[in-house]
């Protein structure tokens, strides 16, 4: 399983029963929370998501809709009797700003809070099967998003084709990264005969908030479902870049740009009730879109 | 009008679509906010309550489910552009955290916000119409209670009874404090006469978190409204002293210990999914008592 959960596709400003930013991603056994808006913990519990099994949180920037619920959902893991450590990515200050909520109400929290301040980009979370890079957008402070990929998988053993062709155990490991075996007579046996392709990885490219930036492209090629914001209809495309945001026919360039398979919307203005119009307007320039909509797990699929 | 509208009535951890603590005071055309737990900013939109309104801002502790909802509340305030000063009251590490997360989010605020630290008790605030005085709550870190008063209401005149003994105008506004008129012949003429009594005046007291204790009694005596919390039934008096929280039969104790008019209970906590044993607990020692309900507005009433 690998898909994202959305806890929050608005904006700065609440409305409409939208929240600010949050999204849980959902990897294996692995829950990661990208963002945390004020009231992500209610979010968390609406959709009945057990925190308990969040084990790595994200934050992109310091602008409060994307992490003023930060504090809360920590505390309340600590009043749950939380025991097991939490690794918590983030700006250099956010830390400073927790440790002083927590000094002022004389808090010591049950379990460890591992800070990891993001200062420059590439890998920041490396696990056997997937890894978590960083990489810079282009906001009004600065601000990181994320992209959080499977490892390549190893090839299968074709059971019967192994023992066909005698090749001993030990040389498993080897077939499974594609290497072709040579047997005491000599005799090349070529990788494919004996076993075949696996599941092919995927990635989830989270592009926090961000002016439309085509450099940024580049560092999330071929995404399963890349994330954009779209803080605004493609009529109001100076305002979102006088404020360091994204217009709808911006996010599809910038998903076509990335070669990205699927696109999904969100970051909302409070300034529009109905979201059709974000739809149907990035669908315009890219076909593979859908609107990040709250309480909607999204599935991050294999390539075709 | 006086009154409280209940925007949080829950402790520390949100639960059954209850909320941290967050209470509206509307007096006159005046309205308060008393602390602002996470979420505060949406139950305000929720009971379509128009922030702008809002002038005053009492927060009672840094226990972040009493202050955790803040900065969101008044980062929404300058981004719908408010121009006219906030007043904010609360511990005084309440600005240093609040500065410290505008700044990492390069945020300027629009309006001014006016912080006054709570450092000893008595009168925080003199208007002309009421008053608001702050008290210390014994808990687990440093809390205080509010209390709001009208001011003594001036004595009425009445018109046909001052024209009857010929007393000249100049002299009303001294009738209106009670006083006797002499006439230019050296008769007394005896106030109540001339002027009737105007309707009493009025308080709320906010008693905040706090562990049951009698002397705190003595600072709100005779309130119309008294706010006592009851974290607790009244099985578990135990835990709540370990924790500085109170139970139902201490809350209603220390309403009678205060001559309190009325009782209005809340902070409950998140063990409880049905709040019908708090009522029926504290009305057992306390007849005139209300649970604070969520969305529901509580008028502070004349005595009788």
């Amino acid at each position: 399983m690998f898909g994202v959960t959305i806890l929050g596709n608005n904006s700065a400003l609440p409305a409409y029963d939208r929240h600010p930013t949050a999204q849980l991603i959902t990897l294996n056994e692995q829950l990661f929370l990208i963002d945390c808006g004020e009231g992500t913990q209610m979010q968390i519990s609406r959709y009945r998501i057990r925190h308990s099994k969040i084990g790595h949180i994200f934050i992109s920037h310091l602008h409060g809709d994307h992490y003023f619920g930060l504090i809360g959902l920590i505390t309340s893991m600590g009043l749950l009797g939380r025991e097991h450590p939490l690794n918590l990515f983030g700006p250099a200050e956010l830390l400073q700003i927790i440790n002083l909520q927590l000094e002022v109400a004389h808090t010591i929290l049950p379990f460890s809070l591992i800070f990891h301040p993001l200062e420059k980009e590439g890998l920041i979370l490396d696990h056997p099967k997937f890894s978590v890079s960083c990489f810079e957008t282009k906001h009004r402070i600065p601000c990181w998003g994320f992209l959080i990929s499977e490892k390549k998988n190893p090839r299968k053993i074709i059971r019967e084709k192994v023992l066909e062709y005698g090749i001993p155990a030990a040389f498993y490991d080897q077939l499974k990264t594609g290497k072709d075996y040579i047997n005491k007579n000599g005799e090349l046996i070529q990788n494919e005969l004996v076993t075949k392709a696996n599941l092919p990885n995927r990635s989830y490219a989270f592009c926090a908030d961000t002016v439309y930036t085509e450099s940024i492209a580049e560092k999330v090629q071929n995404a399963n479902l890349l994330y954009h914001e779209t803080t605004y209809l493609k009529n109001l495309e100076e305002r979102a870049a006088a404020r360091y945001h994204s217009t709808t026919i911006q996010a599809a360039s910038f998903a076509r740009k990335a070669n990205a398979k699927k696109l999904l919307i969100g970051h909302f203005s409070s300034k529009y009730e109905k979201l059709d119009e974000f739809l149907s307007e990035t669908k315009e320039a890219f076909e593979n879109t859908e609107l990040a909509i709250e309480g909607v797990s999204y599935r991050i699929q294999y390539e075709i």
